[in-house]
């Protein structure tokens, strides 16, 4: 267990204020502590998952040889704490904001960053697998796993390896909770559902059935709620109700506005692949190269007349430069950016006055953190 | 579910039947009415398998397209029902014997098969997994899923699927029952345990760090009794156990036995490799060109001299048939073939007088009959 929670109660507090507080009413001063109570926040944070990964390479149920327990450590280091932790920090987030502000025990802080964990693990999980399935090269400014001198296809196991990880600390801290049960079946089930929208993702855009007239609109909805919103939308509050006792069965309507606050999320993240600047995103989108089923191709597919249909049916999904400039000059044509910020400002009204609709203020309080947290966001 | 089980009660009976009777007790007339049986059963298990998958392709927490819906459906015909299914009638079996052989109703049969069908989903999953780390070509006679036209790389994502199918088949049928937590922990665990040995048996084969001075017989029984002992022996039976109402941490002497007879098969199945008749096996084995921490190979660093030491280091792990010839010729001159007859009686004997001393009767029946199916198999 992590020695003393100090920093984390107060930091965390601040942290969560960044995204309550709109950026104008912010002072620069301000800012400066609130970026150092993030860290802060974040160095805590990661004290947990120094615990935890302890206590997985001692795991009783596993003979370790030392070759293995290095292996097992160093893939960890690479795979699981290196990513922007949004998903793991929101069970905290959202576990306060459920007791109503108040101080969290040491103990409830302990096991809503063991959680947190879980979902970091996850996620890390899909990705080193993704990363193998999409041949890609560069995964959080550093090479993709598989690609490391010696590991080549073990990756895929590995990826198995983190995956068995979560039942194993969920086991260790949760097994004598009356919510256990619930717990693995709500992982069990968003990890069916993710696997599955992965799927309908992949079989979509196998080589030689390219077809851009199944792209529409209910088609990237599916992908994008089982692929995307559950496991990152939907997951880190659940986790956060199960804690504070509560039956999911009971929080459909929570379940269903984070949902479509994953479209959204989804949406932009399509958007700014296109028309986002790589110095801020970090990275060069591809989706018109990879024939990805995204917001902006669906669109334009129902914005076209018959001729800017098939120049785009000729050009999307190539690698030539000078085709994807006829695809993004197309796309400015019909004002991609005008139809998103109109789907921008509708979304997140929607998502408001359903979010208002809901009868508990600590959950609003829960769900309008999130939305904070990713309205107009730029990367 | 399935309608008649009254070929599935008299056809299981008389499938165990033929493995505890020694050969040598039947007479041919029997011998032909026990293998219509043994395909009877098989016929009755295989319709719980078309039950299970159509509940799979119409489970509520996924919205199938029908792509998807045919996908999975074509993913599961050709990865999950054409094995042995030794393992998922294994769970049948061995609770049959601990009901003391009494008639099982139709709810337990179906409940017993649904484990067993989890067991061979299991399997599936780390088949289709497997074959893409080590680059095989084949599989029970068909070429490995990921080879297949359209399926490549999605296999991996299709190995998850497989996986996820277990809880969601689990919480279907089981999750009202007062063991359903024990079952979710056994599979995690097993799971883990598998995904483990997989891991040591990968990094101790890295290319560039063959090494044969690491292959000891403990690195051999810790990679076998996690890699396989733990889901092809113990779990079918601690399936079958908590079915019964039992604790399994009353039952750590059953999983130590099932271990030992795990590797016991292993070695088995290592010699086969090298010494079996492929024509009965079924394969031409290359756990010598692999480089495989076979037993033979440890066994023969054990009793070698120096010079043979040498051409051990110097001929195991290469390709060239002559390479491969001069090993064999080794295994040969050290008479390896005596050390593993000597090894497989002592190793029959210890785990018949383990056996022996459990107080229950019931367990050592379910004990022997594995133990029967294995001892001196030539496949």
């Amino acid at each position: 267990m992590v020695n003393s929670w100090y920093f984390l109660f107060s930091a965390n507090l601040l942290h969560e204020y960044k995204f309550l507080v709109p950026a104008a009413g912010r002072d620069t001063l301000n800012m400066a502590t609130l970026n150092e109570a993030t860290n802060d926040f974040k160095s805590a944070f990661l004290k947990v998952y120094s615990v935890l990964k302890s206590e997985l390479l001692q795991d009783p149920a596993f003979d370790f040889t030392d070759d293995s327990r290095q292996w097992v450590e160093r893939m960890l280091d690479y795979n699981v704490p290196g990513g922007k932790l949004n998903r793991g920090v929101s069970v905290i987030d959202s576990y306060r904001l459920l007791k109503d502000g108040k101080e969290l025990t040491e103990d409830e802080n302990f096991h809503a960053c063991t959680l947190g964990w879980c979902i970091e693990w996850l996620q890390a999980y899909f990705l080193v697998l993704d990363d193998i399935m999409d041949n890609s090269h560069t995964r959080r400014g550093q090479p993709c796993w598989f690609r490391m001198p010696k590991v080549g296809m073990i990756a895929v196991n590995d990826g198995i390896v983190l995956r068995n990880h979560i039942p194993r600390i969920l086991k260790r801290h949760f097994r004598e909770r009356p919510y256990y049960v619930d717990l693995l079946d709500l992982f069990n089930e968003v990890e069916f559902q993710t696997s599955s929208g992965q799927m309908i993702d992949l079989i979509t855009t196998i080589e030689g059935e390219k077809d851009l007239s199944r792209y529409t609109l209910p088609l990237h909805h599916r992908i994008v709620r089982y692929k995307t919103s559950y496991y990152s939308f939907y997951l880190p509050v659940a986790c956060a109700l199960l804690m504070s006792g509560e039956n999911l069965d009971n929080h459909v309507d929570v379940k269903n506005i984070l949902i479509e606050m994953g479209t959204y999320f989804q949406v932009q993240d399509d958007y700014l692949d296109c028309f986002g600047d790589p110095g801020v995103i970090g990275k060069i989108g591809t989706d018109i190269e990879d024939f990805k089923c995204s917001w902006l191709v669906v669109k334009a597919v129902e914005l076209s007349n018959e001729e800017q249909k098939k120049l785009l049916y000729e050009n999307y999904g190539k690698a030539d430069p000078v085709c994807v400039g006829k695809v993004k000059a197309l796309y400015k044509d019909l004002d991609l950016q005008g139809a998103f910020a109109e789907y921008e400002s509708s979304s997140h009204e929607k998502l408001l006055s359903s979010i208002e609709a809901h009868p508990s203020k600590s959950v609003q309080l829960v769900l309008k953190s999130f939305l904070g947290k990713i309205y107009k966001r730029q990367k």
